[in-house]
Formats: structure tokens, C-alpha cells, sequence
């Protein structure tokens, strides 16, 4: 197991190719010039000359900010500056089997973390339909006894507490480490589950306090957290 | 204000090159395949070749998966997979000036999600030299009464936080949020403080509970939380 290999402790130094350079000099511009989304960026023709690059490395640079969502080439104007999807690159590399087991179990523990943190925003935004469908959520889970079901409302649950939030890129966030959250659970031996349930949940979010829901949520993550212990 | 734009409502219909396709191809089978890190990948040739795409199309996409850390050249094997950055290409975007209102507003809240989340993690691995070092920083704010040095010490103290949670993601993906909170900052007219100070807080990590440590640190974020109300 415990057989040296190269890699261990051995990195590879970093090369940074021309269109590395490139990208981050643009990035860089974009960042520290007074641009708004909607404005034309020059042509490529001047920016190539301007970084004294070729017109082929700069084209490379470019796709990365267009993969990005940095810029967008529109007809008659150009290339204009886009407001970014700030998650869109993240969700691209969000894979459980290539992400390394440390990442994994620090994604885990953010989105426990996360997860602990929303009572505020619950009881500064939640309303009587929120609760309603939350509890619809909550009460079909019972009459169901199969595991894919349950992770089915384990989901729509945790995902209905985030949208009740009114953030949507909260509420985008989550589902995005749902996957992480999945497997990190299926490398757990059993399925342990907390004493509160989610219909103790929803009924503490009807009439109990911002400090109740933060227990109740404790208790309901505690299986969780007491792994963490070991 | 309410003048009508002809980009209100009227988005850009949404076309991918073959650039896009390439580089989703290639996301999705890196993924489906049971690829593991250090992984070797097929040659350009044969990658272009099954695909149907010219050489320069793949390397336009390849350029993309590169910069997101997904594979990487290694000399004498060609391309291997990496472990990606989870959140590099997340890093790259953000940039206050180019996000929307919304979205800065969204992460702003996210962020006080987050730090009403710590308490759990707090408590399960803090230490008396973590306690010791963050003394140290909420005392030396104490001297000061200049802003920048205010600033620094309010990320100082904040950062020290997320570091003894010991999650290193968790600490990096804060710092990368702080240009966005610092911002949104700027927008509020008056810097209002919590009644809980910084030292209170070090005070209560020292001899409170977990539930004190949430009240404490509600109080001291407090003042973003009523803004929120409005």
C-alpha cells in the first residue's frame, strides 16, 4: 500500500503555455478596466497586437473566457463582455470519482455547514405555501419504505428548504454538491438517520423558534456530525 | 430608469460551436468512463478521428479542459486526467464589477449562511493555539482605529475561523468571497457594528457553548441580517 511512486511528493513543475498567459492577461484587463457587461471588447485583431501574440493563441485565450461566460461573440457588435454565470465553471468539475477524497469530504462537511447556517434566511423569507409543500414533501416519504424513493424526497426536501430561501444561486449551489453529498454517504457503511425527522422539521418551522430549527436541524444532521468526531 | 432596452426580456437566442460540443463530448464520457486521476487519454488523432471534429476544433475544447484542471500534458504520455481545481474555474469569475446585483447579493448572503454554519466544525476541532492566535488578532484591532487596518483585521479574524475548521475548501471558497463582501459592503451607506465584538467571540470559543457561539456570532453579524429584513 504503501509503494513509492514517483508522483508521491514529486510534482511536476508548472509550464504555463502561451494561451495560459494570455487568458490571465485578459482576465486581468477585464477585471481592472471600468467594463460593464453589454460593452465591445476590441477587435482581435488589436488585442493580439497589443500582447504581441499570434492571432491563433489569442483565439485560444478567448474560448476559455467564452467557456467561461465571460464574453460572448454577438453579430455586427463583436466580442461584448457578459455577466458570468459564477457557478457555470464550478458545476463543470464537480465530479465525485475524479475529485481527490479530501476535497470530497471538505464539499461534505461545507454544505453540513451550509445546511446549519440557513435558519436565518428560513425565517426572514419562509411563508405558509412554503411550509405546505414542504410538508406535502415530508408526509409522502412516510407512506414509502424503498430506499430510492427516500432519496428521492431526501432531495426534494433539502432542496425545498434552499428555495424557501428566495437565493437562487444558494439554492443552485446545493443541488450542484448533491452528487458529492451522495457518494460521500454511500462510502459510509449504513444509513444512519437523526432522531428529528423531516416532518418534526417542518412542523418546528411552523411553530417553533429560529433557534429551535437550529437544533432540530442538529439533531437531524447528527449522524453526520458525530462521524466527523472519529 | 424604466427605459425599455431591447435586451429586457429579449435574450440572444443561445448557439454553441462546435467548441461547446466538442468540450461537453469530452466532459461527459471523461466521466462516464471510470478515469482516474493520472489516467492516460487517448491521442489527439484518435480522439478527433471518433468524434468526427478537426484537430483544431479538439484543441480549441482540449485548451478548455485544460484550463479548468480537468486533464493535463505530461511529457512522453500525452494527456492525462487530473485532479481538477473544483474551485479555480470558480475563481476566475469572480469579479464584483461583472456580476450582477442579484448574484452579489445572493453570495453576500450565502457567506452569512456559511458563517451562522461554523459552529459546528468550531467546536468539534478548535484548539487552545487557534483560540491563542485568534486573541491575538481581535486584540491588535482593538489599538487601531483606522479603517484599512479595521478591514484587514475583520478578514484576519474571519479568515483565522474558517481556518480552524481545518476544511481547506471552506477557507479558500471564503476568501474568494470576500472581494464580493467587501462590495456589497461598500453599497450600504454607514458601517454599523454588531453588539458582539470579535473578542467576545474568542471569549465565548474559550469558555461557551456551541449554542452561545451561535447567538454570539448572530449578534455580531446582526446588523447585515436586519438589513436583509428591509
Amino acid at each position: 500500500m504503501a509503494k513509492l511512486s514517483i508522483h508521491n511528493g514529486l510534482e511536476p513543475i508548472e509550464t504555463s503555455t502561451m494561451a495560459d498567459k494570455v487568458e490571465k492577461s485578459l482576465r486581468e484587463y477585464l477585471k481592472k478596466k471600468p467594463f460593464l457587461p453589454g460593452d465591445a471588447l476590441p477587435t482581435e485583431t488589436e488585442i493580439a497586437s497589443a500582447l504581441g501574440v499570434s492571432r491563433n493563441v489569442l483565439r485560444e485565450a478567448l474560448s476559455r473566457l467564452r467557456m467561461l461566460g465571460m464574453i460572448e461573440s454577438r453579430k455586427k457588435r463583436g466580442m461584448v463582455l457578459t455577466k458570468p454565470d459564477v457557478l457555470g465553471a464550478f458545476e463543470k468539475v464537480l465530479d465525485p470519482l475524479i475529485i481527490d477524497k479530501d476535497t470530497l469530504q471538505d464539499i461534505f462537511e461545507l454544505r453540513l455547514a451550509l445546511e446549519m447556517g440557513l435558519a436565518e434566511l428560513l425565517y426572514l423569507r419562509k411563508t405558509d405555501k412554503d411550509l405546505e409543500e414542504l410538508e406535502t414533501i415530508a408526509k409522502a416519504e412516510k407512506k414509502h419504505k424503498d430506499n430510492d424513493f427516500r432519496i428521492k424526497t431526501e432531495i426534494a426536501f433539502h432542496g425545498k428548504l434552499y428555495e424557501i430561501t428566495g437565493n437562487n444561486t444558494l439554492k443552485r449551489f446545493q443541488s450542484m454538491l448533491l452528487p458529492i453529498f451522495g457518494y460521500v454517504l454511500t462510502l459510509e457503511k449504513k444509513t444512519i438517520m437523526g432522531k428529528v425527522t423531516h416532518l418534526d422539521l417542518v412542523e418546528i418551522l411552523k411553530n417553533g423558534t429560529r433557534d429551535d430549527f437550529k437544533e432540530g436541524m442538529y439533531q437531524h444532521l447528527k449522524p453526520h456530525f458525530d462521524r466527523l468526531k472519529k
